[in-house]
């Protein structure tokens, strides 16, 4: 049985998947670290994760030792991480943005200098719905970000048909989504009973779904706006695409259907989704509508930002890179 | 000192209303209505109302012989009802759709027959900040929808300009928009944590969005979706529009700067606006952005969907009509 | 293997028991019934259970026809059901009050008229960590209403010892608690923001607390008083005991502990627990405090009313009546 | 007419204070303070607000020249800021607890060492319904903390009246009480969704409670636990009590609405009150219910603990101190 760190365990995203590691049939959760909180044990910090490992101080040489290893570090503090976990041939995926984007231009451009360039452009973007083949292949998996696996999900069966031309993408997402740390925008009372745009026209993941519509065929500069609403977790995109040709619904129902026909954790539904009927799990749910008024395709694309969006695809693309059932350890 | 029914007080706009209205330094609150909790206090349906008045039998004749009456029914139902207050003299603000559009096909066709045909199009459409002139002399003013008065609100300055060529409208909305009913949709457990779209393409306020822009001088087809957000009382606009030529920042700032600059309701912000910033008040907060990147310009337009997007809208038409100041007993 | 029946399967607690026995490796799922709901699927009306089986109308015949049976019907309603089922051999878990009472005029006094007089009496009170034999041994179980299921845990170590004199009980429960049903009280409008204390000295969990403390020695007459708290799911008890000596925290710490050793599914834990530490899971997690100023012994017991207060309990039980692991199907 | 100063003015409290006093008849906001936020438009730091006012550094000498002021600070802080004002002759409503407790012995105990003994003992504790003509004359009012006056507004009738033996106070209060910091406990995904008992047995609202219930002839210990709820302003204390004799219903009604007959900010009531109903205002809502089954007397009130648990109560006491109707400013 594989042996895997959760390295930056005691955040959101790295507490789910040391859940779901814990409970995982066929590997064992062997190490659990974090800095801030390294002595205690996961359960202490997390309750509801239940893994009563004690959080430990990362130390290349032990940890390096592992056969896989989730690392859920802040971009920039994550790459050199990365790259010795890879020295040592460790199979890693790596949850923040520094192995997502291709062109090193653009990382630096949204993110500044890197920290590992020798390594930079050498991980497989690992949303498997788009890349299954190659992420089983890969040793470095760069896990997206919530915003594009929910955005990239609803939007590419139109981008590999060749039908979107223009998009504007609204966002909504629960308030884990802007971390663990206390902030005034975390502070309940500022996040309670309201709803805020943030970031606008400058969200880093903006890139990172253009790169992969470009990849589908869509050379599109997208409109990308995130909110936060008053809720724990739960994603939604609300994507209005501008297609290359008039489409009705029929055919756009179809598109869809048959797109996501073999895949386990996408569920192509009539009505627009919310984003609790996908809480808690790995489902991305998508709804496709056209407005005969305006000629759009609207498209809806509901996810959990901390499993779908994060830890439990993470799993999942370790599942394929291991050789084990894509959706082993999922299945609540 | 003029008298003043609200009919339709157990509503949560029309509550709002008579709160307002009874403590207004210039006008009394001398009836309030209601079918099924007639005979109770208004203070014991809604509490935070304060208003010790008893809930009546609407009676025509009786409530026939105030000065003013805010009517808080449901379309189709309203039309009759304001129709006769008219014929008594009755100064009217009626707060349900029935008197907002100007063409009677587009009506019947989003919400089918009209109840008091001979009275069609006897209203002026009540957004001071576009038709205060009008509304001053009006017998009849049909207060805007919610999503109406935030879109227009945050679009009129582009309109005008003759900048606004397309726009799609995405809009969050708090649960209180879909009234006092119990039905699944307003359950607690239904909407709490959840985020949901609803309505796709086919929202009512639509014809009276894209009316208003007409009127400003833009002839567009709008793309317009509403979202239920976990929130009692607050609504968003987030507005994305194509100009019809490209804009700057600076000057998109000074357009909206301008346009308000003598509003005493409308704020001009830098940063994105959140709903809370505006909760339980007649304010509306806009902020304009440009996105380089993709060339679209988008607005934010935040207001209290219960305050600004009915009730104390309602009370700012009413002030107008009756010669009164126009934010007389809105200063909370 | 085992099959099973849930009906009044459309219910919030119908529904999460449905989805832990479609998933039970050791049980099948045969038949779910509804009233309004009947001919949709499950996963329809809960998204969130992934249940694909269609709701039936219940048919005495059909659904007799099964092993064992969950019913999760109201009061009153249930007794004739349950009592057809048990005529038919079927081995049954009720969530309904219907059979938890010992005393018929005790039933009378606070739910009326019973609907099955002949069988009353025949169930076992199902919380396992007081009736784990008898319940092994039964053909009916009557699963604990969620408040005594806190409150008993909380307190049992205490009655059994001999040392609990009295007790006020402050009880907090999520809006599901109050069911599907869409009420004024349910409404997201009025549950929002809102504490709300409710049936103050008359809520009917009262006589079934006091009956089981009896058992375990204490004849007290509680005062209980359950409150509406603006989240979905969870359940605080917040006992205030007056000992029966004056006992010091080490000691009850260590009756705590002894009692809880060996119940996989009971947390004793220091710091006074959040419901959301036990959200979506079976546990109870309890904390037991000394107020040396007063004298009293201050216990709190956090569970998930749908889960360990209702249909994860159910399946607890289930697995003892069958003879299987009495966990099986309840680790996420 | 009076100039005031609030120090203190960027939290919730001081906000609320801020705000209140600016839109004052008679009254004149003259400056805010604040530390971290100095420099900044109160406006922009709490946008409700709307107090266009400048942040400044408190300066002893600047702000030693008003009339009268309010003091937000935390408690230690607190009293050295205050015994400077109150040497230059201004007058304070303090809404720390730095003034609240008679014996220094008890304030060290559950505070440390005093920030100006000298001081100590100089302010008549502000809960005007219980104190209103020593408010009317003093220098130096000592702001009641929000449990406290809910608390002592809910038991006083009892306690003046001999019939308080023995009380259990079981108090929820919104997220906003744990003040402004940003910390695990206040961020939005700690708190949603959860209910979470708090320093139990140890919180130091205690001693001021029983100070006043002494004061009123009942010298108990008192047994008091508050719990953070998921909303943010609001706070209801649920007291169990044990009576000196046996009371019926009738007689505990009469004894509440006879105390407080001519209390503007009392309102006595049948049903149990929700903490929305006195949301943004300076009301507690009482609500006393006999429990004939344990002979116990239950009192709820509920109050918002922003306002009449601080801000609004503290302009309350100030009017009384200037002389001014006792109201002025409060009805919103």
């Amino acid at each position: 049985m594989a042996s895997v760190a959760v390295l930056g365990a005691a955040g959101y995203a790295g507490a789910i998947a040391a859940a779901l590691l814990h409970r995982h049939p066929e590997l064992e959760l062997s190490h659990v670290t974090a800095r801030a909180d390294a002595g205690r044990r996961l359960s202490d910090v997390h309750p509801r994760s239940r893994v009563p490992l004690r959080l430990e101080d990362y130390d290349a040489d032990r940890h390096g030792e592992v056969d896989a290893a989730l690392v859920a570090y802040p971009h920039g503090a994550s790459a050199p991480v990365v790259a010795g976990l890879r020295e040592r041939g460790v199979k890693v995926v790596d949850l923040s943005a520094d192995f997502r984007l291709d062109d090193l231009g653009v990382y630096q451009e949204w993110y500044g200098e890197h920290g590992a360039r020798t390594h930079f452009g050498t991980g497989v973007y690992g949303l498997p719905e788009l890349h299954r083949d190659a992420i089983a292949q890969a040793g470095l998996v760069a896990n997206p970000g919530c915003y594009p696996t929910a955005a990239l999900l609803g939007l590419a069966p139109l981008a590999r048909a060749g039908e979107l031309a223009d998009v504007v993408i609204d966002a909504k997402s629960g308030v884990s989504g802007a971390g663990r740390g206390a902030t005034e925008t975390t502070h309940f009372v500022s996040a309670d009973e309201n709803v805020v745009p943030y970031k606008v026209g400058a969200h880093r993941h903006t890139p990172e779904i253009e790169q992969e519509l470009g990849r589908l065929g869509a050379e599109v500069r997208i409109t990308f706006t995130p909110h936060l609403v008053p809720l724990a977790q739960g994603e939604l995109v609300s994507a209005y695409v501008t297609p290359s040709r008039p489409i009705e619904w029929v055919e756009l129902r179809a598109l869809y259907a048959d797109a996501y026909a073999s895949e386990p954790w996408v569920e192509v539904v009539d009505a627009p989704p919310g984003v609790l009927e996908v809480r808690d799990t790995n489902f991305c749910r998508i709804s496709v509508h056209a407005d005969p008024r305006s000629g759009r395709v609207i498209v809806f694309a509901a996810i959990d930002n901390l499993w779908k969006g994060a830890a439990s695809q993470a799993v999942q693309n370790l599942n394929l890179m291991l050789g084990l059932p894509e959706s082993a350890g999922l299945n609540a």
